[in-house]
């Protein structure tokens, strides 16, 4: 961490380098979310979006567009369409997880109901729809619409293979895929099509987005067990008290002997939980080495998202991200 | 009803007209509900969409398209984009109202969760947008993006204007749009816009849509205080149990004494209920003729959709619609 923490953080050089866009993209943001009608609306967005959070996905949209030399305005759009996406999955998100905290304040679900979490999700979906029917690509809306079935199903997946120990590492892929790295992947894709890149570069934007995605979820799978509480804001093992199947349990279940199997059947399948099962648990995840490998992992996926960004031309924008990259992965190296 | 039931009804007549292309309808609905990888899916969809419906929504959509002299094979895709909009937003509104039953079976979030129906919701509405990105009509697109934004706002006002004594017509009308005729006449307009039909002509299949939607809301929340539970499968009174302000209580409480509108506070806006309250309630809407003056509302809007109507071609789908426009407030006529 030290060398990060002295250097500038490389979302934050983005977000200075494309401050002025991003400023667009808020108002943007601002004026979208509001309903004439239902005032429940910009109450519940005003929370969330008011809460901040880095923006990440807006500025990878940002990013990919301007690295492609594009001119116009309707990065700012598809920016704006990918954080109402991102927020409104969030929304409904805290009601599936039921969910108390975001962002470090009460939840929309907690603070006013679940119901107005739902529809004010559908609402942000239905209005990112309508910002990215106004760019008239229909490219973009195809990418856009796969991402978002994709981030569905993921989401659904998740639901049945959370507590099953047959989840083996592609169905953990596939879910992360729809958590994270779909949209990742769909906001840095539309940013070069928008800008009219040539194939090769869309498809290594795609990978960029896509690997980024990947490293990020499971650097966060990954310090769910070796973590840091002051560091994250979560308490080790919280996974493992939810009975998610995260990577590092994968790899472990994976070569279990019968006893322990049987163990993860009682605590993860079944949710038996008792004193001492964490501590049991992080003894089996030592004795796999799985942490060590899931830590692999996150940096093979970080190399391949940097191994992608150099099929893109010299740019500072292109150095920026590739630093990225390493970031992303900079908390577990 | 004696009449209506004599003849064929309208829908009837719809679905054999246009049977060759509701197979193709159901045959892409059900491909397009199956989800590959998570079997929770197809389970609620399953559920859902073999319960069956009256498929009116699609069937508006290849009606208008097959009035318009449509040859091609989108006002299938579309047909089955607006059933599955549907679907999802009664997977929603079943969380939401907390809801028990849909087409006298136990509602998705009862038989699994609410997360599911949550999750599959999205789902569903994310498939919808790939089956329309894939007309390449960037106009259908524009329309079915405006409509959700309509559908997700209505709802979410619904949730705050439901109880509250200052609701009027106005008010009233935009739920009523979003809740039901904002899909109608989507369903209607993009058939006409998929067969490049002339804009007077798309102009009034969207006018008929609206006004029949509206009529078919008005009716259902009339027989509410006056239809037979036999008939409708509902109680007499559950709106006003439940707490919902609808047209004739609207118009009552618009010309309620200081007395009567204290009564309707306590019982609506608070919540606090009595034995002897819902025949209080129907005194008033008697006293102020309430019922009989929606019914010439709902009357009203069936006309319109007719008018509308009359100014496409000659054509046994036309005159379909028409009796549509008569048989949905045949139950109050």
């Amino acid at each position: 961490m030290g060398l990060e923490q002295a250097t500038a953080k490389p979302h934050e050089d983005l977000a200075r380098h494309l401050s002025g866009k991003m400023e667009a993209v808020n108002r943007l943001i601002q004026t979208r979310m509001a309903s004439r009608h239902a005032p429940r609306i910009p109450e519940v967005t005003a929370h969330l979006v008011g809460a901040g959070g880095k923006r990440l996905r807006p500025l990878m949209t940002l990013a990919a567009a301007d690295l492609c030399g594009y001119t116009g305005e309707y990065d700012v759009h598809l920016a704006a369409t990918v954080e109402f996406i991102h927020t409104a999955t969030l929304l409904h998100d805290d009601v599936v997880d039921e969910s108390a905290k975001r962002r470090g304040r009460p939840t929309a679900n907690l603070l006013w109901d679940n119901k107005s979490s739902v529809l004010v999700g559908d609402y942000l979906f239905s209005r990112s729809f309508q910002l990215m029917v106004e760019t008239g690509s229909l490219r973009v809306l195809d990418i856009l619409a796969n991402a978002s079935a994709t981030i569905a199903e993921g989401e659904v997946l998740q639901l049945t293979a959370a507590q099953d120990l047959r989840t083996n590492e592609a169905i953990y892929l596939q879910v992360v895929r729809g958590k994270t790295a779909a949209l990742f992947s769909a906001a840095t894709e539309v940013g070069g099509v928008i800008a009219g890149a040539p194939e090769e570069q869309v498809k290594a934007l795609y990978d960029y987005g896509d690997a980024l995605g990947i490293a990020f979820q499971i650097v966060d799978d990954l310090l769910d067990y070796q973590g840091q509480s002051q560091k994250t804001g979560k308490n080790i093992g919280d996974d493992f008290r939810e009975r998610k199947l995260t990577l590092p349990v994968i790899k472990a279940v994976a070569e279990a002997t019968d006893e322990e199997r049987a163990f993860w059947q009682r605590t993860i399948e079944k949710g038996d939980q008792r004193d001492g099962d964490l501590e049991h648990a992080l003894e089996l995840l030592r004795k796999y080495d799985a942490l060590e490998r899931t830590r692999l992992d996150a940096l093979k996926w970080a190399e391949q998202g940097k191994v992608a960004m150099a099929k893109l031309p010299a740019h500072p924008v292109r150095d920026m991200l590739t630093n990225l990259a390493d970031f992303v992965v900079s908390r577990v190296s």
